[in-house]
């Protein structure tokens, strides 16, 4: 499969990926969908009348909106259709687009002229805690190695509902908090800016599908048909809040301070030649969440980190292949009691942390709580990050000869106001 | 202060209170805001011409939306101005209204008529935990009379985020939850029904005022500027999922089964008369959290179980002037690190419960886990719901010769499907 448009084997964004997205342009500001392909944007809202197959033709509006969520509410049907018309009008055998100069001038934009937007209207964001390596190192950390991780852990994928209105897209600036903490164990607790700020490098779905009813469910096995597609996530924690607000509820303004999403959402399509085997699971789980095929990936994950003025420095190389809990189990779990979803909702991996220490997704787990400072390229350390870090993530899929990439999820620490 | 609409002295609406709700009829199934008044429903929609103060003259189409987040968003000295039309234009020596009779066959509907919907599109919504009573007992029966309070409990409003799309408008059946539980320690968990199916009596506010920027704060002196009004709440809690879930991170499948509020949604200005002293806070919280004036209220809370074809009984008498920390403490705290508010936000109070046994929030509080079984009007006993049970809450403060009260905020508890 070959486009017409130009890419190296290395670029995120060949014709086997084709990720939405919405940005906008200086010359047109309204944010409109688009998709990913080499280093251009292909503007669907300017191409919606090639989408003339029998489902699309009647939806072609979905791609005049200013977010995904319309066309994420479609269903899988109809994002096929969409992909398989996207495949054929990007190929470099069809003219459609090819051959049509004024309008290949008014629907292929730069990326680096486009200013991207959050793809969809997030109505619930929910973070889950599905790396085991992850639980085990800060259950290790706070408890102990043999009670590291909780009863419940492996019978359930453990989660959280977070904030949606708090969920950024990459290139936003975050903001170090103040806030209270308990720098000494049972003293009084102290007010100013966190100083243990942290990243935490996820992979977070998008649901997709039409809503469900409050009171229905959705069995792992039909889990499928409301995952719409993936995004890189950092889930920003502030260590030191987290640990003194977060019994016994969980965690709340250690998080709400903001989460940076990555602008392209990579569909299940376009992930699904990388599946692997699912963690091996023991005990087995209910059958709510029980599924036989691979949804499982492998997906490389890098975190960088750069200083202000300085070159990035590969801190982790993590892979989503870690996973204990599948995206289904997790949308499985988050449904079993009657909870409604709506296309558009985030669901989030947690940490995910491979086993080896320059695997962990977190700088608590790759300082060992502050114990071991990593060494940063400008020769600078680091136990937790300094402000006017930059933090980048970046993920990808290694094909035959092509990658399936995220691109960038990444931000930078802005010092606390009147600090 | 009369109306020219008739009501007596124990109607929830007189005209001192006019709260705001999303209304349709049979005969137009489009839902509109209004306003209620005595046993009828002002539509505002019908009536928008009327607001002609110099704030809303330019704002009237606010009241054709089908939410209340337009109108919300404008902040207080525009609902000041409504609220001062609204009253003008009910009252018994004004006729623009009152004297004319095609206008007031559009715009008074008898609330007996109407469907109720959510007053607001909740973006994000929050459960706070600020009743030190319930938080006691709560700290008690799990862990001990000497640690019941965790050490975080008197210096923050502990709070959760919770899910925004599980939250329903009074009258929603809910459906009793299958899921996850541990009935004997240490052992297996098993999946099935939930058995200890319980409800939580809560006052949540509605954020109002303009979005503000994530990375920026909102100290409790500022706070009020961002509190639009007050609706009950029935935080719906299958008591035994959540016991096996929420280490570490906090409930979840417990509480996104759904959460009931109340349609009409009291003002500030309405409850202000009835603002009494905040509770004694030692140790004095953090600069963020303090103000000086009265922001906790006078409201009789009270909780009714009417049994499947049985008659309503009251098991629970509280008052919202429990509360330890104030709506405007727990916005501040919620804003403290940074977190963005948007109008239609929900921030809800967490159990109130008194002193006193009888004036407890919540099931697991009056039967004291189970121990001490409730008695019904039709001699049954509860310790927890039972299915086809409705729970009733409502809400009013006592004025001089007229209540300001909320209505009633009622769900019935399903079987489970399948079960």
């Amino acid at each position: 499969m070959e486009s017409f448009i130009q890419y190296d084997a290395s670029c995120d964004f060949p014709i086997q990926n084709l990720p939405y997205g919405v940005f906008s342009t200086p010359g047109d500001v309204t944010p409109r969908i688009g998709v990913a392909i080499g280093d251009q944007i292909l503007d669907l809202k300017a191409v919606r009348h090639l989408f003339t197959g029998p489902l699309m033709k009647g939806r072609q509006e979905v791609f005049a909106e200013s977010t995904l969520n319309a066309f994420m509410s479609l269903g899988r049907p109809y994002w096929l259709e969409t992909r398989s018309t996207l495949q054929k009008i990007l190929s470099k055998d069809d003219t459609a687009l090819q051959g049509n100069a004024e309008l290949r001038a008014r629907a292929l934009v730069p990326q680096g002229q486009a200013t991207m937007h959050l793809p969809a209207h997030i109505g619930d964001y929910t973070d889950f805690y599905s790396s085991i390596y992850h639980a085990t190192n800060v259950g290790i950390m706070f408890r102990s190695k043999e009670k590291a991780l909780m009863p419940n852990w492996k019978h359930l994928p453990v989660g959280y509902h977070g904030r949606a209105s708090s969920v950024v897209v990459s290139g936003t600036p975050i903001r170090r908090p103040k806030g209270q903490t308990q720098p000494v164990e049972e003293a009084d607790p102290v007010f100013g800016p966190c100083r243990l700020m942290d990243f935490e490098l996820e992979v977070a779905i998008f649901v997709g599908g039409p809503p469900t009813q409050l009171g229905s469910t959705v069995p792992a096995s039909k889990a499928h048909e409301h995952i719409f597609g993936m995004v890189l996530m950092n889930d920003w924690s502030a260590r030191d809040i987290q640990k003194w607000e977060y019994v016994p509820l969980g965690p709340f303004g250690a998080k709400n301070l903001g989460t940076t999403i990555s602008p392209w959402v990579v569909t299940m399509e376009a992930l699904m030649p990388f599946a692997v085997d699912n963690f091996p699971q023991d005990p087995k789980p209910f059958p709510y969440l029980q599924h036989d095929d691979k949804y499982n990936f492998d997906i490389n994950l890098i975190v960088d980190i750069k200083p202000e003025n300085g070159l990035p420095t590969t801190v982790s190389r993590s892979n989503y292949k870690y996973m204990y809990w599948t995206p289904k189990q997790q949308l499985a779990h988050h449904t079993v009691t009657g909870c409604n979803i709506n296309p558009g909702d985030l669901m989030a991996s947690g940490t995910i942390s491979g086993m080896a220490s320059d695997s962990f997704g977190s700088m608590l787990e790759l300082s060992w709580k502050g114990t071991k400072p990593i060494r940063l390229g400008d020769g600078s350390t680091r136990k937790f990050l300094q402000d006017n870090d930059e933090v980048i993530l970046r993920g990808f899929c290694e094909g035959d000869s092509f990658r399936v990439g995220f691109g960038e999820c990444k931000g930078k620490l802005l010092p606390t106001l009147d600090a």
